[in-house]
């Protein structure tokens, strides 16, 4: 709990705006980014973020916590925390790395408090047995970030009692997706942000882990996607990582093609070891990628 | 073979040099740059250069040619070709691609020529059946590249003398490596660097595919590397491609650790859809990456 305030400079805020979902400010004055989907669907903005080595690795094992950012690349992501509503990680990030999911940035102004995200874990089969020890639960009970929102198949169990006692109690809930009748754990990516938005959350960071940023990346969410902000750090972890990859695409004839091609893309240099691939408008994917 | 001559902007020819082996005029001056090695062996300047998508795939499938670099990288690795001795390709490229291996940068003056490095196989079993309709050998005899180097094994039988007179014909040869008498189809990449710099060849640009320079950028032959030259296109090409990534390496104590990191880093955006890390002095690996 020891941990500093961090500060991303105002040159690299610039640099990064106009990847990012519109201010609070901006969203009332103007329509809100759904308005630019084709479909009519209002569902927040998405913004996917994840840090990989050069080969497309999170981290050398499941379950283990790998650094491959610097300093720069960890204020830029409490920076991203500042300006969306809620971030997600899947159940099996919550697990390896009993992350915090709060934001550290240094506020803008003297009397302005450290804007907090809503922490959403992805979580279907309840595998997550979070205590008051948790460093999210506690970072929730000092004020110095929010409790999550778990969101759980509703064909499981009903949650342990104590369990949701304690996440209620700070400010958390549990939110079952899905048919309860049913006996499927399935939960898709446009069922999860609707639940996000029914929540009042208009932007959403998808932060990791392999799985959750793979399922994203496939040919059937891609369009739920309004930027992409990916760190290359200048190292390989090797073979058996933590890989990330969409899946497999064939193209019409059933050859493979590309998964997917980013559009407008900027390259962004942060730090020594690690640079940054950003985009903006839709369409993030190029739909005749190849 | 209708293909035209590439220009590679002076801005950026200004930006790579750092990261090239010294010019022909540079060499004869000063001490080769294998003078900094810590091992007194006379070997080539190597450049490591290949192209991936973000998934650090070369291709979609294994045979398969992926175009993911635009017209300015394409142009880079003509300009990266004229400033080599030599250029590498493992027999999986060439039986893929059917590849000219030559430079099409334009020549810096009037008089000039074109440079053309040697282009070199590694085909231990000499899987590669060229006939006089290959590119690389076309190329060779309207006198706008070079014939190949083909390294072969040793311990191989004799390449057939048709071929033999062929390849030999335009300029080109079989070097076998290894020990005759052994059985073993393998070749580590000192041999060939040293049977390489026997050719009077004191600088060399490894290619591709995936497992030449998967093998390259494993621990073991990572110290031979000069400089490290990655395009990546803002492309996943998913699951299923041909991967690059070197072998996983074990800490000391048998944990996982990082299979390398890239030290003086650089990165060199280049055209909308891609950038370069790239580096120059040894060490280019951290030899305490963990």
């Amino acid at each position: 709990m020891s941990e500093s305030t961090l500060t991303f400079p105002e040159a690299d805020v610039r640099k990064l705006e106009p990847h990012l979902p519109p201010k609070p400010a901006a969203r009332t004055a103007s329509p809100s980014s759904s308005a630019q989907r084709v479909d009519a669907e209002p569902l927040p903005f998405v913004t996917l973020t994840y840090a990989t080595s050069l080969d497309s690795a999170l981290a050398l094992a499941p379950g283990t916590r790998t650094t491959l950012s610097g300093p720069q690349s960890k204020a830029m992501t409490h920076y991203l925390r500042s300006r969306h509503a809620a971030i997600c990680v899947g159940v099996g990030t919550a697990l390896a790395d009993d992350p915090g999911l709060n934001c550290r940035i240094a506020p803008g102004g003297d009397n302005e408090a450290t804007p907090q995200p809503r922490p959403i874990i992805i979580d279907p089969r309840q595998r997550w047995a979070f205590t008051s020890r948790s460093k999210v639960m506690q970072l929730a009970r000092a004020g110095r970030g929010l409790a999550p929102y778990i969101l759980i198949a509703a064909a499981g169990p009903e949650p342990p009692a104590e369990r949701r006692r304690l996440l209620e109690e700070l400010g958390g809930k549990y939110i079952p997706l899905g048919d309860p009748s049913s006996s499927s754990f399935f939960m898709g990516w446009r069922a999860i942000l609707r639940a996000v938005k029914a929540e009042g959350l208009d932007s959403i960071m998808v932060e990791g882990g392999g799985q959750v940023i793979s399922s994203l990346l496939g040919a059937s969410n891609a369009d739920l996607i309004d930027s992409v902000i990916i760190t290359i750090a200048p190292t390989w972890l090797g073979g058996g990582s933590v890989f990330v990859a969409p899946a497999r695409r064939l193209d019409g004839e059933g050859q493979p093609a590309a998964a997917g091609r980013l559009v407008n893309t900027a390259w962004i240099p942060l730090g020594r070891m690690s640079s940054y691939a950003a985009r903006s408008q839709r369409p993030v994917f190029d739909s005749v990628a190849k």
